[in-house]
């Protein structure tokens, strides 16, 4: 029997107030606030049963532990950290609470939360994969709840289902109710890409977000940390490429330590990042500190001064390239790194004499595809050599390269995504989808509704091909984005595509969804996360920390 | 002869860089960066004067003073605390400087800026009006600088032009150019309109708001302070409006109190404080605390139970707005109060039949546009009555409501903005502009460009009616925006507002602008306020508070 939660979280919206704006451009409707019987659940679980029966709860007594049974015991300090975290969320910054500790116990009060690893090998000093076993079992009921996962990672995404469960009664009470749950993600890819090349992102942003990702069971985070603007990489085998393709050398780098401080709290997390290192176009940066890596543009029959992407004809390029990803493959744990490989501009190819020359001897003719080919070929031989896979953009799968069987080909442009997502996989290969959600452009109105009714397998295609979709990345590019404006421009709006890949297909009600979403926004904001409102509304516990 | 200045606001800005983006919606062109001769100046003064020679200001001499012959002295504390905010600007929070005291001072360092006020009534205690002098004449030279303004509130605009004079030299240095300016607005009116009642905005947000607002000469705080969804005015007269009809009867209101410093800051800074109480329609939200002023809707010949407009046929009414108008008169100490009068859906009105028995009575037929004039011009006469001024949404002027000589009328629908200033100046009424200007209205790139091109005396009309548009006002509804992302959404957005107001018709060079836009931002986050990027770009100073 499932019943209406959450009173506490009492939410006015207007829908028919909408003042004074007579060029409104809304396509998405107007929706009703009303209570969900899911509560404030974010994304939805694929199994959840929501009995009447409440329990209390008290930050005096109630503890989060490690079920005797367990294979993750005290020395797991990813699950101890994150029993520490949810604490935290569940009941605040609690410093002190002595008051009449123990004497309030009573029937109808939750006093422990079990968790309980039933794999052998936790994982928990291991980092997430692609193939990680994200599922988690939780039994909400007295006295003892318990959370049963195969791994760690399951029981990180119960860890956050089991605090959205957790509600203020009329009185302020914390409060859950008894309740069941099975879940497991739809998609094993669940990712988020941000742009530190276009705007320096400091570290506590990135972190930030990255604890953001994780209230939102998204377990990519895929790091597009160069590119033409900036090289704020710093690589320890070439550090003249930051030194001079950086902003600034020192204050707009990520150090090794930054980068490792990233990936660990990413990893306690349930997150993998997975490094951006796009060429041959996207480069202007890398030039600055390496000499004779682009090619140079010709003006007529000189040099013009400028520089074009990565020189594809030099043996040079290739022995840097080498160096380079070697560091890269042993820096970024992650089985995957992405290379881009996306808008490659043929101008300035095609105005070095040398560059005609290596065509004409290769027979290439005057497709400059099959140089740009050429190219990709060798530089994912050479990755393959560091024993990663690796991503690209779609366009080295258009372009016809030779492709291993496990890349996957991350498909971004909207105008032909349904035919690429097809195309791609009647070949065979794995793929992602970002082309529905470029949250960098920006609209007047509720366009996380557009984000949330996007269905990543509605392409043309066999069971077998949709089986080779494996998620989806939200991607917020750099242009007009940095710390000032990250977060509220990136949340909620990318919880709509964190429910479309955890949630089952057929969660598709946008009301239901609105309602939920919109105490998930409120509970964001008392964690101290600025998510942007929904609509006109208000939240309980809002705007203490402004 | 002027230089280039700010050799320290050193921006990166690639506009060729931009990535990955198949379906760019820029219709802004991209706009390379390079020094303004104006250095980071804006709004940019209507002259102004830079030579080669620069200045050294050291904090632990450098004093900002009252001249002499000044007509406010140290009992101003308008002036006094303008001074320690512009020192704090300039210098940072100093707090120790006792380093080498006095040893360092050279023939090339500036010691005192001088604040003369020229007119013998400065008007420090007073409030600023419509026609308040706001010019102001600063020279900048050595050993002492004057600044002269016949009242306080040239002399804050003046103290805001100084602070953007100094930049840092290639070691840090805080530096100035001998330099000469003459400054006044070009439209007396320079406001921006935020609203507090789709979202509740706590008061630190306003008063964050009011003091960004001084750093662009902007002189209108327009508080769109109650609507449809929430009424977060406390009134002493009609405490029910607020404790029923706000988000929340004690955390999301404005008390007398709250509204006394809102007013006060804002004096503080040359800024005045036009409160709107928008009605007929706009009051859902009035309703509740206050039983039989909207209209009962009737559905069939029963009512509905839903409410419409403020109803017009009863005596109550005009009772209740005379008490209320009379509380907002002696609450806000402005000349003008904004009476709104916008988009009033005639449904309910039409559906109820008492409102159709008075129709048939007055006479008005089925024009409920008569009904509505019969409304407002009973309203108006009360506020006339109050010896206060009042602004009104172009409706009212459109549907031939008899105004006062002296009525502001605010040109809000954009698809009709030129039709609609020749409309109300060949009628002799004073207008401001804000169709163009809707930031709640968003899109991805440069949209500040086309706020900055826009033209306001660009319809057709004489010289004299061209003359009775006396501004403008930047307007962020709150439908999609609070304190989680109000600052970053409005800055620098609002900033291009900010320069066509008081600047020069002539300044229209949108690379000129660009770059001093560029640099103007990065003191903005510089000086605290999260105002969010023009383009891919890092600021030198940016990121020290996330």
């Amino acid at each position: 029997m499932t019943v209406l939660l959450g009173v506490a979280f009492t939410l006015l919206t207007l829908g028919s107030c909408w003042g004074h704006q007579p060029d409104r451009l809304d396509q998405e409707p107007e929706l009703a606030f009303q209570p969900s019987k899911y509560g404030s659940l974010w994304p939805l679980p694929q199994k959840v049963q929501i009995s009447e029966v409440s329990f209390k709860l008290s930050s005096s007594s109630f503890r989060i532990t490690d079920a005797k049974e367990s294979a993750a015991g005290p020395s797991c300090s990813l699950l101890q950290q994150a029993y520490r975290r949810y604490f935290e969320y569940i009941f605040g910054d609690v410093k002190t609470q002595n008051v009449n500790k123990g004497s309030r116990k009573g029937p109808a009060e939750l006093l422990e939360l079990q968790v309980w690893i039933t794999s052998p090998d936790s994982e928990c000093d291991g980092y997430p994969t692609v193939s990680s076993d994200e599922s988690y079992e939780l039994s909400v009921d007295q006295p003892v709840s318990v959370l049963k996962a195969p791994k760690v990672w399951g029981a990180l995404h119960g860890l956050e289902t089991f605090s959205q469960l957790v509600y203020e009664d009329e009185y302020g009470a914390k409060s859950i109710n008894a309740t069941s749950v099975s879940d497991f993600p739809r998609f094993a890819h669940r990712g988020i890409l941000l742009d530190s090349s276009r705007h320096f992102l400091p570290i506590k942003v990135i972190l930030s977000n990255l604890e953001t990702m994780a209230m939102h069971k998204f377990n990519v985070f895929h790091w597009h940390i160069v590119d033409d603007p900036s090289f704020p990489y710093l690589s320890r085998t070439f550090p003249d490429l930051s030194r001079k393709g950086a902003y600034h050398p020192y204050t707009h780098v990520y150090t090794p330590t930054d980068v490792k401080m990233v990936i660990e709290f990413a990893r306690l997390r349930g997150i993998r990042v997975v490094s951006e290192f796009d060429t041959p176009g996207h480069t202007q940066s890398w030039g600055k500190g390496q000499p004779d890596l682009l090619t140079p543009c010709y003006a007529g029959s000189k040099p013009s001064g400028t520089f074009g992407p990565v020189n594809p004809i030099l043996n040079s390029t290739y022995t840097f390239m080498r160096q380079f990803f070697k560091e890269v493959s042993t820096v970024f744990p992650d089985a995957y790194v992405h290379l881009g490989g996306d808008e490659v501009d043929f101008t300035c190819w095609k105005s070095n004499p040398d560059i005609q020359k290596f065509m004409e001897q290769q027979g290439f003719g005057q497709d400059y595809r099959k140089l740009e080919s050429f190219y990709i070929q060798k530089l994912l031989d050479i990755v393959t050599a560091t024993n990663k896979g690796y991503i690209i953009w779609q366009e080295v799968f258009d372009n016809g390269v030779k492709l291993k069987p496990d890349t996957v080909v991350h498909v971004w442009i909207s105008s032909s995504a349904n035919s690429e997502m097809s195309n791609v996989t009647a070949s065979g290969y794995t793929t992602i989808l970002s082309a529905p959600w470029y949250l960098d452009y920006i609209s007047t109105g509720q366009d996380w509704q557009k984000y949330y009714k996007v269905e990543p397998l509605s392409f043309n295609g066999t069971e077998k091909q949709k089986n080779l979709v494996i998620g989806g990345e939200a991607c917020l590019w750099g242009e007009y984005v940095d710390a000032t404006n990250l977060t509220p421009r990136l949340w909620p709006r990318a919880s709509a595509v964190a429910e479309r890949l955890w949630s089952a297909k057929e969660v598709t009600d946008i009301t239901d969804a609105y309602s939920r979403l919109s105490v998930h926004r409120c509970r964001l904001v008392q964690r101290g996360v600025p998510a942007q409102p929904l609509s006109p509304s208000f939240c309980p516990h809002e705007y203490k920390g402004v």
